[in-house]
């Protein structure tokens, strides 16, 4: 049975008492049957993964004591996700696979053809907590409130490049080799692509790279894991 | 609005008349609204995008016209995917994955940690049809049934190279550079892992290259995107 993994939003070190909110202390007690004494694994986003020992477990909280460190604090490389939140279900689904892939933080875009007026940034928050638990990593991605696309391309800061995956990109796809090391975004549209403005502006600006996933038109959710494992494969945490 | 499309299992020419399935006379009239005289997209898989004008549409069915041809037939690679089947909705979305990423075939397998006993091969087969559907594509792979990865491996065909998404590979991610043409497969395993017999077997298949998706865990349905991926940008049609 894979290992219970925790999100703790408290500081972590040997000896160190946790307290647990009431919805964790119930999913260790009443959904996972554990009990005082039994053993899990803790982190919170930037000590590593610890060993804790449950204290005390019950319906209104309970409490852990950290133990020690059983693995290095991890980060994902400076890669950002920019995507326009489509249908609810694939919109978190984009968030948990962004987490998966090692994104470090997801910043859902209002475009010309999204439909969202806005978002459950708390929502979407849990499941990227959800995930990081799930996959074994020890960073959690920040998930951003909704922004439009344009607002924040007029306060980019020029350093950071964009891929983009460009889904009406003609020909043959564009290699990764020889983009630069550095911080990035990928940048994915939304199910009806975006505006020709939107187009005309990316293609303008010096700091994106296009790139074509294939011809197939991909949904969102599989654009940004195609999209993110050409990143990491070629210049990200991957290879390292 | 994004144009209809429907696989029909019926030959296409110009000038040809094609039943409609009840049901998909009733998605044309009572869901989309669409009445006689409209135009929608059609594709059998292997005679490529035709439109098609409704002759007749409703509940005990319908009928198109055949117009003329729209786009070409366009087959994916001689790819495979094998995957042990896990919670339903995964496993519906690696079937769906799969078709949006260009797989010719894909054959769900049994191995020693994959609880599923069977799997509804219709069902799964029915949403090939749907993601070739709605990812534009004219070509729908074919679902197999649920069969162990022993049984597939004691009878398989050695020209075909495999792909093994090797979640417990340490080190470095092994690049795909080097590998050769020709068919392949790529092979993700159960949300727990393979077995160290299964493990030691594909270690000795001569024609099995692993690779690692870098250092977090990914889901089956994230590294069933993230190696295909890797597979079609450096092997397959991403190139053409």
């Amino acid at each position: 049975m894979a290992k219970v993994r925790l999100f703790i939003d408290h500081p972590l070190a040997a000896g160190q008492p946790v307290p647990l909110a009431a919805a964790q202390a119930h999913y260790l007690s009443g959904v996972m049957r554990m009990r005082q004494g039994d053993e899990i694994a803790v982190f919170n986003g930037h000590d590593g993964e610890w060993a804790a020992r449950i204290v005390q477990a019950g319906k209104r909280g309970g409490e852990l004591l950290a133990l020690d460190q059983t693995a290095p604090q991890r980060n994902p490389p400076d890669l950002w996700l920019l995507f326009a939140p489509i249908k609810k279900a694939r919109t978190d689904f984009i968030v948990e696979k962004a987490a998966e892939m090692g994104v470090s933080r997801i910043l859902p875009v209002q475009t010309d053809f999204t439909n969202s007026e806005r978002i459950r940034q708390d929502r979407l928050q849990a499941h990227a907590v959800e995930a990081a638990e799930q996959c074994g990593g020890t960073f959690v991605p920040t998930v951003d409130d909704l922004a439009p696309l344009a607002r924040l391309l007029d306060g980019w800061d020029a350093s950071r490049r964009i891929l983009w995956a460009d889904e009406a990109a003609a020909g043959p796809f564009d290699s990764m080799a020889g983009l630069p090391q550095g911080p990035w975004a990928v940048l994915i549209g939304p199910e009806g692509g975006f505006s020709q403005a939107e187009r005309d502006r990316l293609r303008a600006c010096p700091y994106v790279n296009s790139i074509s996933l294939g011809p197939r038109i991909l949904r969102a959710d599989t654009a940004a894991v195609a999209a993110l494992t050409l990143w990491q494969a070629s210049l990200g945490d991957w290879k390292a």
